[in-house]
């Protein structure tokens, strides 16, 4: 809620430090880009479960052609002492890491662990230095990892002005109230979104727009989201048919998009049953296929092109893309509803790639926030003999190329839903800039490359 | 069991493909070498778990400092129809595509699926090029990532003369019988290793080679080994005293070395309890502590510093060393063991990478074989408030930086062991030719980055 003081004014443009610019040299080639693309909880578990299904033993995905591969260290702190590490993380801080260079408690978005300073992000930098920004989500625009990288919160649940009020039912006790402009601060993650400086926004989430705004009369946050000149959008029709400049807030669907791939007839992974003999009653196998709710909004690919597209060649940018239902999906036991969201990220990689082999000056970074509980195992354990079975739910995925793949997911065993795992995950680059990308690097350290790319001095900034 | 005609002859020494010689490099620049290290079943979290124990969340191990990194598909067929896929391996046939480039099924030690045809493995070849040979590791130098790389059978539990005829109660059965010299095979694995041409052998399993060998009527295997030119020797202050030439059988223990760490008191990962209302008692902390069986036996770093010492510098050598207690302990559940198992690890690589730095000419490579159960979750599930609890076996460990770690292992419910599981595993490169590991490989390809990289043309060799 404080504002670094520090913040804003130290911006450098260093484009110098790229090498010497050649004369003949458009001035797209003198603009470096960064697009950051983020499978949320899209670990090792969930690439080679994806690539199983979608490409077979023997197929690649996009994603495995990339030329530079990389881990990423997954960094939270404990609120109450942020000296005392925590080992694993929620999209919140994670996305913070990567957005501002801090690391940060878990549930924070853009704010320092104990103290609830303002860290500037990324996307502030940048819009500070000129350069175009978009954000393009298939969760909720106000959700844990969009949010990280335009506002400033101490709690990832402030998405909308009825949330800023502290429910007494919430499961979850935030600090919301502390946040509302009445308090000194920033208002709800929707409103500081229809304050901000970025170009495009697009994903789900617009049931937390159309509400009164805080201190209001008449107006809604959708409507001081076109004061601030955005254009708000909510179909996939006037995605296609957007005019080529001003700022677009595109809101397809009240929360979270609708996800591509589900198990056959609605199939999820479940506990593995026993006869009455307590011999192991296999789960029945099944294949992905389309979900029904699919289609009417925009894909990830698409929303990504829009950007790509309004995004000024000349000027540098950032473009940050999460596909977010790799996690959501996986937190509900659902092995179709993540694979078909990491099929999305592929072919927005692969149509990111053709945009950053034509404008050579892009980094493009594709990484996970951190990882999630589902577990590619034996499709019956190797103790199958001794009447083994998953102790969790497990899910028996028929691949198209006709063999059966386990996955597992078992880190509770509550009935709502899977927690996070902490394993350092993958981090790929492509483009300018992807050599010099370490082999190993803390998450915080990815904000330093993007900042580094863009000619952004960001050393000061924390 | 039957010999792949092609193999053997087709060698070809081709160090020209490493560039032109300068006349003043020394015979060993000019000699290429390799070091593979595999961590057995050390996956991302095995890492991060390991990490954060041993260095903590802001620390970093020798494996973070590695330059180049790469991920490993692992690939497992099935043994019915090699056109079908698993996707879940075993130490054996994954052990088997880095050691000899084929693709086979779980359990197989350098024979095909379904046709059983032996493939000639890098120490073979390399043998027969005349270069060094040695394999180094804290299990038995008979089990399935040793004997991958020097044996020949369908099935891995053919360790011992007394193995090789069926056991009717034995729980996996094998097809050891047609592997018998009476029927025209190649005996035991320990006979195998006791008739090879690798120079230097050190590691566990005594037990296996005290045996009678088959057709013999009072020579055991530790005798065909020394008619062979081993010099066997059973204890750490042998090693240290060997003689600077002369192939060497070093067996520390009957059968796995011990491990150097345990939970304290011994303390391991167990089932969390609820009490009478249900509610969870969640499992008392633990840090891990010596073993009390470990320094009797070599440590990891002390057989790969013996086997550099007598490898000779002015020829190209081939070195695998194996960390095999990672898979082991967490196979049972214990993850002090696994974390001690993976510190020697990072031990024997840091004194590897010291002797790369002297013999630029050496390629060192570091993976794993196939992913391990254990998962890094939070110390108490997110959603503990709703009792929620791991379903499997469930540790909290305190770590020296003063936190609480979560380690969950849950593919299945029996008492006896953890299954594996089936992601991706990191490969990391370090040395001459590092910069030529591309960033996503198969786990086959593997055995041709060290072919290549010795000379070795091994592509007629399957």
């Amino acid at each position: 809620m404080k504002v670094n003081k520090v913040a804003g004014a130290a911006l450098l443009l260093a484009c110098a430090a790229h090498g010497p610019l050649v004369g003949q040299e458009s001035a797209a080639r003198r603009a470096p880009k960064v697009v950051l693309i983020i499978g949320d909880g899209m670990d090792q578990n969930q690439i080679t479960i994806a690539r199983n299904y979608l490409v077979g033993l023997n197929g690649r995905l996009t994603l495995d052609t990339l030329p530079i591969r990389s881990a990423s260290q997954v960094q939270t702190v404990t609120e109450d002492d942020p000296s005392v590490p925590e080992y694993v993380a929620d999209s919140a801080n994670t996305a913070t890491s990567m957005a501002t260079g801090i690391v940060t408690s878990a549930g924070r978005i853009g704010t320092t662990a104990g103290t609830d300073r303002d860290a500037p992000t990324i996307m502030e930098l940048a819009a500070a230095a000129g350069f175009g920004t978009a954000i393009v989500t298939t969760a909720s625009v106000t959700d844990a990892t969009p949010a990280s990288f335009v506002a400033h919160v101490s709690f990832r649940l402030c998405e909308s002005p009825r949330a800023m009020v502290r429910d007494p039912n919430a499961r979850f006790a935030g600090d919301c109230p502390a946040d509302l402009k009445a308090n000194g601060g920033k208002g709800s993650i929707a409103e500081q979104i229809a304050a901000s400086r970025v170009d495009i926004v697009l994903g789900g989430g617009e049931r937390n727009f159309a509400q009164p705004a805080e201190g209001e009369r008449r107006k809604t946050v959708l409507d001081l989201a076109d004061d601030n000149g955005f254009r708000v959008i909510r179909t996939a029709a006037e995605l296609a048919s957007l005019p080529e400049t001003g700022k677009v807030l595109g809101l397809f669907a009240p929360g979270t998009l609708p996800v591509m791939w589900r198990g056959a007839a609605g199939a999820e992974a479940e506990l593995v049953a026993r006869d009455a003999a307590g011999a192991v009653v296999w789960p029945e196998p099944f294949a992905c296929e389309p979900a029904p709710n699919f289609g009417a909004t925009p894909t990830l690919q698409a929303m990504a092109a829009a950007a790509l597209q309004r995004l000024d060649d000349e000027r540098s940018f950032v473009l940050m893309i999460e596909s977010a239902s790799i996690d959501k999906q996986s937190h509900v036991r659902r092995p179709c509803g993540s694979i078909g969201e990491l099929k999305q990220l592929d072919e927005t990689l692969a149509f990111v790639l053709e945009y950053a082999r034509s404008h050579p000056e892009t980094l493009v970074l594709v990484t996970a926030d951190h990882a999630q509980a589902a577990l590619l195992v034996p499709e019956t354990s190797v103790l199958a003999a001794l009447n083994a079975a998953s102790p969790g739910h497990f899910a028996r995925v028929r691949t198209p190329e006709g063999a059966l793949m386990g996955v597992s997911y078992a880190t509770n065993d509550s009935d709502v839903q899977e927690d996070h795992t902490g394993a350092d995950v993958p981090l790929y680059a492509f483009g300018a800039g992807a050599d010099r990308v370490p082999a190993w690097v803390r998450q915080a350290e990815i904000f330093e490359i993007m900042a580094r790319h863009l000619g952004l001095d960001a050393s000061s900034a924390r």
